[in-house]
């Protein structure tokens, strides 16, 4: 019998071993692994990791709290934050490399509270509503913002009696006299169209549909906050500088050129290579202020991913995709690819543009440059339907890395090229969740997709929107809801996160040397807390 | 470019098959396949349903319904259920031949409503509680029954004032003098303690840990219902014939052996092969009335999977495979299988019982009997906790097919073997979602388990507690799910069901036979729809 029982256990890691060798994080995590000290290190780090993971669950995510029913590691993002951020594991994510954020939406990048502080302090913002404004329907009615750097908007407030309704205030104004709690009224009013709370996502919009309702809202709100010459060079000042705090150290977000102009400091329009012109010179200075202060580790720069939308017809495409042409000729440095975005369920498949996507790639070659496709693909619940099918699409259109993905674990062929060729998913834990794509973090596909070996990078999406800031809140979701995720994962999502950036040469070479050696600190810090 | 254009569409073809070249409703469905008349049959049938499935989801599931804020197809069944019933695609599934019933708990397996018919006809029935009720309370308040064939019990009320805590009333007379809505009150009670209702499935309980709380609670209410000689008897008549009614032909439910006995109609205590005597006595009466009636390819038959608990020690376990032995001894045609049955996060892991199951292996050679295993394995959001990695377990001692297995899809080794050994996985949709591993149909893994070529019989679990009586509910969720399911997914997955079943030799050629028989009745049925 003991030898029966010894041979069943030898079969039995066997198997495990066998059903998890595809996994990347099985393999070797640095080139300079042995720089990571003696290798008993990272596993005395990891242990004292996964047990602080294990004290927590059964203490801080057993607690009885009023207001959160059901609290568990991995539960819903929106009701689960406050807990999230009482944690040690919270505090020492929060100070781990994180490497590279290759999926956020520019415009939903910057927490909302920031965004409008920035805002309040320029005369040209105006707001207007279009319904009376009560105690009611106030959370029901959206604000809408507009710039006017001329004078000539007379009235002071969207609550008074006199207020003609769709007519602009100046937002400095409206602020003030806000009926509905002064300053504060309005600036909760704002906040609520700018994110997502609880309610809106876990009850009267709490299907993967529905909650896009909300979602697309939140975008058409923002956008003429964040186009605005002024506020819009310190947004992205603060996208890189926050981004930077959380130890992200190069970002590569989606920037949405669907809007032809934005509005200068003067009032006259800018146009899309104005704005790579102020993300250029934001990014120059950050970096120049990082370096001089002994920081140059921390941050390897940025690159924009090109995006239209896919709601336009492949003709409207055409126009940007020539744009975007244009633009990667001025700056071959900050354009890193192509992206159609929008709401897959309800927009054109990829396969609607397979014409004009092939025209680029003609018009690529005429023009000497190399724009890859990094779509968006399968972020759905569909089985066999157009969203779910762009996961085809991508692959066949030679995508350089995936956003979203979600539709991909049920895709074996697809996870097997994935694997194979190279093309690293985009995951967005938290944004999969509030968009209701998933429950909770224990019912995302995610480990599928780790167990086949496909390439991960940890993404944000939207967490201006989300609350999310950074990448820890992410990091956070994804260890605490697998037992077989280590501080191995950790590093090496983190670390393809490089990898499987844009980045290339010299450039990408030094960005993992430089997270390798903040990898290595964070390992030892770890190391350190017993 | 036209040329390009070719060769894209071809190449995503291929593409797409290679993506689903081992899905099992590839292959050709039956081996009578030209039974079905001319080929296009089928192909005419599919497109009939597929179109009403794509008419029904732009219309029915899409209007407002003050009761159901976000109607869907493969929405929260216990929300949904009622437009599900008004649904072609129901009516017509309903008319499907389902083959075998794979996953079903006995004790569970019949409408609550009837079961309540059953108890009030006897007096032996009792009921108490623990707690004064009150309108405010009532639902929180559970019934605690049981029998008793002696007089002696003089309350009539568990309601008045006179009424002494945990004391015993008789059924009849508690139901007679229920004071909160009489008799029609009381089988509401007793109804709602033995089933799980929307608001304890999405709201009160919804967590897959603490719907388990009141899941639990069902089965502890209903046991001394049911083990009741003269109500068991008609209780297992029931369930056959509903089943039949259904289109099912075969079932292989699993009785739980952890009470050691059951009342007799004269009070006297009848022991596990008394159980048997009646189910055998029962199962003959129902297949030799169909036989007489010329309806013999309706029903062939059902075997029993033993089960115990997980939450019993090995020792203890020791005993109930011991009588397992035994029964199937005396029954050999009974006896299909042994599993342990309990919440699995919560209970012991397989590997806890390793040497006993070891031991069992042996014991069955001695005796020269065969008794596969037929495990509980995976019913969990857990990545690599005890429960996830029971299907590691549950593969190395050899299980016939995996109940549940819900996080099998995670396993790329697991699902290679189960394709490879052909172990076939006991999908339980409704369950899964009622108990809170899925949040809706659309989000479940089963697409994972078809594309990776894995057999699967749909199964209903615990329908008396879910309310999807039968398998067409269950089937009616997957079908609407997803737009890869066509006709012929579902008839692999009836076929596969008895395919897979313990069925053997000309036993299941036959139910193979007369299944394919009703198959193409069926699939002429649609084709007739127009």
């Amino acid at each position: 019998m003991e030898l029966k029982l010894e041979s069943y256990r030898a079969a039995r890691e066997a198997l495990i071993n066998a059903d998890r060798a595809l996994r990347r994080d099985r393999l070797p995590l640095t080139t300079t692994i042995n720089s990571l000290g003696p290798g008993d290190l990272e596993t005395k780090a990891d242990a004292i990791l996964r047990r602080i993971r294990q004290e927590e669950a059964d203490t801080i995510w057993t607690e009885v709290h009023p207001s959160i029913p059901h609290p568990f590691p991995g539960m819903e993002f929106l009701t689960g934050k406050s807990i999230i951020e009482k944690t040690k594991i919270f505090k020492i994510l929060s100070k781990m490399p994180k490497g590279g954020l290759l999926h956020a939406h520019l415009d939903a990048t910057v927490n909302a509270q920031v965004l409008m502080k920035l805002v309040e302090q320029y005369p040209a913002y105006h707001v207007s509503v279009d319904q009376v404004l009560t105690e009611e329907n106030l959370y029901a009615v959206l604000p809408q913002f507009e710039v006017f750097t001329a004078a000539g908007h007379a009235a002071t407030s969207i609550t008074s009696d006199s207020y003609s309704l769709g007519s602009w205030v100046p937002y400095q104004d409206a602020r003030k006299n806000f009926a509905f709690g002064g300053a504060d009224g309005f600036d909760r009013w704002v906040n609520a169209a700018l994110t997502i709370n609880p309610k809106e996502a876990y009850e009267t919009y709490n299907t993967s549909t529905k909650i896009w309702e909300k979602f697309s809202s939140v975008f058409i709100c923002a956008r003429p906050l964040v186009l605005y010459e002024p506020v819009f060079e310190q947004y992205v000042r603060e996208f890189f500088l926050s981004s930077i705090a959380d130890g992200i150290s190069y970002v590569e977000p989606r920037f949405n050129f669907y809007y032809k102009t934005m509005v200068g400091a003067d009032g006259s329009p800018l146009e899309h290579r104005q704005w790579l012109l102020i993300f250029d010179r934001v990014l120059k200075q950050v970096k120049e202020e990082l370096e001089s202060q002994g920081r140059g580790d921390e941050f390897h720069g940025a690159r924009v991913i090109y995006t239209s939308l896919r709601f336009l017809s492949p003709e409207e495409v055409e126009w940007y995709l020539e744009d975007c042409l244009a633009l990667k000729k001025e700056f071959p440095h900050l354009i890193a690819g192509f992206d159609l975005v929008g709401e897959e369920n309800a927009g054109r498949p990829l396969i609607d543009f397979l014409e004009v996507f092939m025209k680029f790639e003609a018009r690529q070659k005429e023009e000497g440059v190399s724009i890859p496709f990094i779509f968006h693909a399968g972020e759905t619940l569909g089985d066999g339907t157009h969203a779910d099918c762009n996961l085809y699409d991508a692959i066949l259109l030679g995508t350089k890395r995936i956003g979203h993905a979600f539709s991909l674990a049920k895709h074996p062929e697809i996870l097997k090229i994935c694997r194979e060729k190279g093309i690293a998913i985009e995951v967005c834990p938290i944004s999969n969740e509030i968009l209701r794509l998933t429950s909770s973090m224990p019912a995302h596909p995610l480990p599928v997709v780790l167990n086949n070996g496909v390439p991960v990078a940890l993404c944000s999406d939207d967490p201006a929107v989300f609350g999310n800031m950074g990448l820890t809140y992410d990091y956070y979701q994804v260890f605490v809801a697998s037992e077989v995720n280590g501080l191995r994962t950790l590093g090496k999502l983190a670390r393809d996160s490089l990898e499987f950036s844009t980045l290339d040469g010299e450039e990408k070479a030094a960005a993992l040397r430089a997270w390798e050696r903040r990898w290595d600190e964070f390992v030892r810090y770890i190391a350190g807390l017993e």
